[in-house]
Parts: C-alpha cells; structure tokens; sequence
C-alpha cells in the first residue's frame, strides 16, 4: 500500500457543507439534538453509505459507520457535530469530516487491516443532559438518576435506551479524536500538531464574600466593609497565584455576581466562582488549599464546594503512535494538556483514547469567528490518517 | 418665655403612627407618590389643623403649616415622609415629626417670633422624576424638559403644577431640617448632634473594562486578557487612593457586571461605576483626573462621564446657631458633611438651609433595621427645638 494522502478540498466541501445547516444568523448554530444536529447527523450517514460502509444510528442517535467486519474489535476515531450558540464552523465538525476522510481514503487505497469506525457523537456541547453525552452513553457513563426522567423524555430518550448504546469493553481498539485546540499554544509555539496528554480536571468552589451594605455618601472609607473590595483583592490573588505555579494549572474567576449592585451603595455581598483546571488532581487541590487558606485568613468568606471533575489521562501508546507519524511526516509537535473536556475523554473508560489538536487562531473558539487554516487542516488531516494505520500497525 | 422642651413620647406616638402606614411586609414602605405618602402627609395635615395653624397642601402636594403670619417670610423646617422600598422608621419621617413637635411646644408655649413653618415635602427618595422631588419645585429646580410630560402625568402632574409650588427667593428666612446621620461618624466619634456643613458632590464615571473573552480550561495564564482582573486591579486602586486622600472624599464601585459571566469563560468585558463624593469639586476632579490617567496607562479602558452633581455648602449662620444651641445645652457636637443629599440641599437656592444630624445605630439606613434611641432623638429635637428659637432671635 503506498502512503495515501488526505483530499482537503473534500474536507473543505464536506465541513462547509455541515456549517450551511445552521438554524441562526449569528456564527453557526446546530444545538445538541436540536434538529439541526440531526440534519447533520442524517446527512453523514448518506455519506457513510455512498463509501458502501456498515453504518448505523444507535438507540441515542450517535452514528457509527463502519470499514470491515463488525464482528471484531475496531480502532475507532470521531468527534461531534452540534455546537454552542453563535458556535463556530470548525469545533467538533472536522474531527468528524476528517474521519469522514479518512475513511473514503483508506477504502479507495484497498485498506484490509483491522476495522475502522468513525463514530459522530450527540450533544457533545453543554445541554440539559450533561456535556459529552453520546460519548458518555457509549462508555456507560450514564447511571441511574444522573438526568432526570422527564428532561430525558424532552429529548425523546429514556435510561433504557442510554444503556442500548453502551459499548462493551473490547468493542474498540483505541479511539482517536482530531479536534482544534481552542487555546493559543500552538499558534505561540509554532507547532502544527497538539499531542494531549491528559484532559485536564475541573474543580470549582463558589465563594460568598461577605461585607456589609452601606450608603456610598455617608460611610467614610476606613469604616467600610466592602464586598467588592474584598473580592478584587480574591480575584488578583488567585490570578497571581496561578500564573507563578510551576505547573499546568489555570485558574479562573469567570463568573461574579455583586449585591444589592447599586451605583450609590458600598457592596455587601459577592457570589463568584473560583474555577480551577490541571492535569494533576494532587496539585489542584493543594492550589485549591493555598487559595482557601489565604482567603480564610484575609477575607470573610463562605465556601461551597462546585463540579469536581478528576483529570483524565490518554492513553500513552496513542500518543506515541502520533508522535511517531509526525516524526515521520517531519511535523512539528507539541505535548499538551487539554483544558477543555472531549468526547476521548468519555472513552478512555472503554479504551485507549487519544487526541490530535490542531491550531485555532487566537485561540478563539464557541465564536463565530473561530478560525483554523485549509493548511493546519490537511496537516491534521494527513497527521489523523497515518495515525490510524499506525495503530493498525501495532495490531496486524 | 421659658426654656420649652419636646415631649419625647408624642414624637414617638407619631413616627410610629407614620410607620403604620405601609404597604409592605419588610420594613418600611410608603414609596414616593404613592397612596402611603399621601396617607402620611393626609395625617399630617389633620395634626397641623388640630394645632389651630394655617394649613395647606401646595399644587405638587407638599404640606405646609403655620405658626404665624402667612404674609412674612418664614423660619422655616422639614423633611419627608416617603421611604425607599423596605426601608427604616427615621429616614424623613423623624425631621417632620420632630418639626411638628416644635409647632406644638412653641405653640403651647405662646410664641410669638418671626412666622415658623413646618413643610413636609413629597418624593424626596430615588423616583421616577428624580429624588428630591417636592423640594427642588419649591426652590424653582426643576426646569422644563428635565422631566418627560408623560412620566409627570403618571403621578398626575405637570410643568405648570411645577412651577406654582415655587416659592420666592424672600418666602423664607433660613431652613432647618434635622436628618438622621445615615453614617456612623457620630456613633464612631461619641457625638449626639453633627452639624452639616455642605451637601457632598457626586461625580460618577461608567468604565468599559476591555479584556478578550476565552476559554477557561484552553487558555495559559500568560496569554490571557482578563477584563476582571483588570477590573478588579481599577477596584483596589480606587479603594487604596481614597482612603489615602487627606479629605473628605470617597469613592466607591457599587456596580460592577460581568461579560459573558460563565464559570469557564475567561471574562471578556467587565462593565463598573467609580462614583466620588466630597465636599470640594475642585479636589473631587483631581482626584478623578488620578482616577483616570492611571486606569488609561495601565488598563485597556472607555470611560463615560455619569451624573455630574456639585458640592453645595450650607449657611454659616445656621451651621453657628446650631453649634451655640449644643454649646447652651452641653451636647456634644461635630462638623461633618453630608454623603447624601437632602431637601436642605435644595432648599440653598432660596434661603440659607442648615442641617442637624443625629447618629443612626451602626451607619445603618434605607434598612428595615435603621435605628436612632429615642435618648438620641430627644437631644436632637431639643437641639432643633432651640436652634429654631435662636434663628428667630437673631430676627427679632
């Protein structure tokens, strides 16, 4: 078999075409199970059956197209194909058109190794029902009271048909997701290819700072109890302490609220949430500990303990495998943490996952004007293609 | 004539029969134009009359009472009787009641000075057609266009009705109002009388604090553009700056609102008001000026100018007849000026107005907890009591 290559004015055609079923005026928009992503969804499958592959919906409405026998093990690869509001045309749709790719030009070359199955998951992006949800469903993720009955029945869905969707153990050989970075780190360090390492955790505690109310005119600056006050001096810490840690953590203060929040009165209260990401669950909660500790000593505050999501770390020999193709490819490369949660992060419970970033310009992403390169994308691309025949490799 | 004193239980009897007429549950409501305003000043009316003094209500619905000739100019004294929503017991009320007590006891005891004149003046709180309302009519303050005909017709009122409740530069030899402190200076410093010696400004600036919104979990610290760090470095700086000031400005950020306000969402735009108080324009300006080199040389910010108010100082000689009144009385007594503004602070364009203070429990107000004792009270309308008598004398 000789090196096959990625045709990038397919993927250019197939993800403008994906971007052109959009039901607002703003950026792209196809929410999760809106019909839109439904569309989307209908459309790949006609796709997936013109290449004469085994494609199917399962019971939630992933889509599942399959080169080879069904009866074996597949090295699987995809992403999703709805997006946020006033999304952008790139996040979620091209992991899924590159596998779409992929697939076509594997079965043109006369690919015969081991199964190969692109999979299109639902409601990746936050919904009633939780972010990463077909993803989740594949890997049995969803348990009993985890989402209520009647906002499944919103959704046409039911636990038992969540349970349908459940892959088994050894359904797949490794999963593998190109998706765009959303951060900058690529564009800064000059690399064309992310390898990702972890997806990191996600820890949050909401932070009630308490001051008293007081009339903005008659209360003298040395007599004030400021809310605010004290949550600026939170903020900047928590800022100043992220950015001198020796690690991958980022904290952020992205959500804040002020009371009574009145131009002529000195702030009693303030609810802000203090979020905090890493790849290193250790790390984060002695971060978390820091910043608990010093806002206890110096602010009065009350802390409730918000989403507390573990990082999750990918499988090494798909990185490798990555890492080998773009050695081979004379890419240049870059071992990174994902701060952003994936559908591969779902399958690492099943499988060995892995990721593929590529650049996103300016690190704009859930933005109409979210932007990777026809370059950075056949890179990618090509990057995704040897990467399954790697894999398939360390199989046959 | 002999030294008349108030008798405290009738002031308390009247400003509790005040605070009966409300139409909320949480403290104290009788909003501006509303049916429990002019309940409140109905009653009023019906005490003035029973007094045997000239009554009226005036085209905008002030109440005016008489002791003496309507054909001379006045003493004349007063406050409000509407509250903010939820607001305390003191607030206005006490300066009428109080005023009303005078009439009584210098009626009673056959006084027969320049003409003395209670006026009780209505939507004094923040209202639709602007807060001191009924005293800016009467001292000519509102002009045509400042308010919209049809939010005058709302309360059933209009320009002309305006302009027919002005008095004449001559109708009125000083103004004498007596105000809780709203602030803690005089519980703070051990006073029972504070002596206002001007209606502090206000300057408010509308800062657009410019970040660039990114993922929280994408983004490294150093390459991110947070406008709420930003913001929260201005809220510091405009804290640290006013406490340093050797005068008596304050400055506060009471509203502050976050763009996009999601937990993982890298603020992009933050939007705050800086509002100063002081006593001295000139000073508040500089300090602004301070305000604003600093924001511009190390923030990305666009500043509007908001309301824009001056200081306004109040008379000397009623400021030394109250200072001689708690001298003859031995009541300890302190020059302060007024964060809030005041129906005297109108009143300066015709007449020279004065203002008595008396403490208020922990600076607290517009609060259903808004507490003066009635030891307090006592001292104070004592204080205002023989402060109207020396105004007088000083007539005579």
């Amino acid at each position: 078999m000789s090196f096959p290559k990625v045709y990038v004015e397919n993927i250019k055609k197939n993800l403008l075409h994906i971007g052109s079923i959009n039901s607002g005026n703003i950026g792209y928009n196809r929410l999760a199970f809106s019909n839109e992503e439904k569309k989307a969804n209908e459309w790949l499958e006609e796709q997936l059956k013109d290449l004469n592959l085994s494609v199917y919906k399962d019971s939630i409405g992933n889509v599942h197209g399959r080169l080879g026998s069904l009866d074996k093990p597949a090295i699987a690869f995809g992403s999703h194909l709805d997006t946020v509001k006033n999304g952008g045309l790139y996040d979620g749709a091209l992991g899924v058109i590159i596998g779409l790719e992929c697939l076509r030009v594997l079965k043109e070359h006369g690919y015969q190794g081991v199964p190969l199955e692109l999979i299109s998951f639902v409601g990746e992006e936050a919904n009633p029902l939780g972010g990463t949800f077909g993803s989740r469903a594949t890997a049995g993720l969803i348990k009993d009271g985890d989402v209520s009955d009647v906002e499944l029945e919103k959704f046409d869905l039911n636990m038992s048909k969540i349970k349908e969707a459940r892959k088994s153990d050894n359904a797949y050989l490794s999963f593998l997701e190109l998706h765009i970075e959303q951060g900058s780190v690529l564009e800064t360090t000059n690399n064309q290819i992310g390898i990702v390492t972890a997806i990191a955790g996600i820890s949050r505690m909401h932070v009630h700072v308490i001051g008293k109310a007081s009339h903005s005119g008659t209360t003298p600056m040395n007599a004030r109890n400021d809310a605010l006050v004290s949550a600026a001096s939170i903020i900047q810490y928590v800022s100043e302490r992220a950015t001198k840690q020796n690690n991958d953590i980022v904290a952020t203060v992205g959500k804040l609220e002020v009371f009574p929040n009145s131009e002529n009165v000195v702030p009693g209260d303030v609810q802000l949430t203090i979020e905090v990401r890493g790849s290193d669950w250790h790390e984060m909660k002695e971060f978390e500990q820091r910043l608990t500790d010093w806002m206890n000593a110096n602010h009065r505050v009350e802390i409730a303990v918000g989403v507390q999501k573990h990082p999750n770390t990918l499988s090494v020999n798909v990185q490798k495998a990555i890492e080998k193709t773009c050695q081979n490819s004379k890419v240049n490369y870059h071992y990174m943490v994902s701060g952003a949660n994936h559908d591969a992060n779902s399958l690492t419970e099943i499988t060995e996952a892995g990721m593929i970033f590529i650049p996103s310009k300016d690190g704009l992403s859930h933005h109409p004007d979210e932007y990777s390169s026809w370059e950075d994308i056949e890179v990618g691309a090509n990057v995704m293609l040897q990467t399954i025949l790697e894999l398939s490799k360390k199989v046959n």
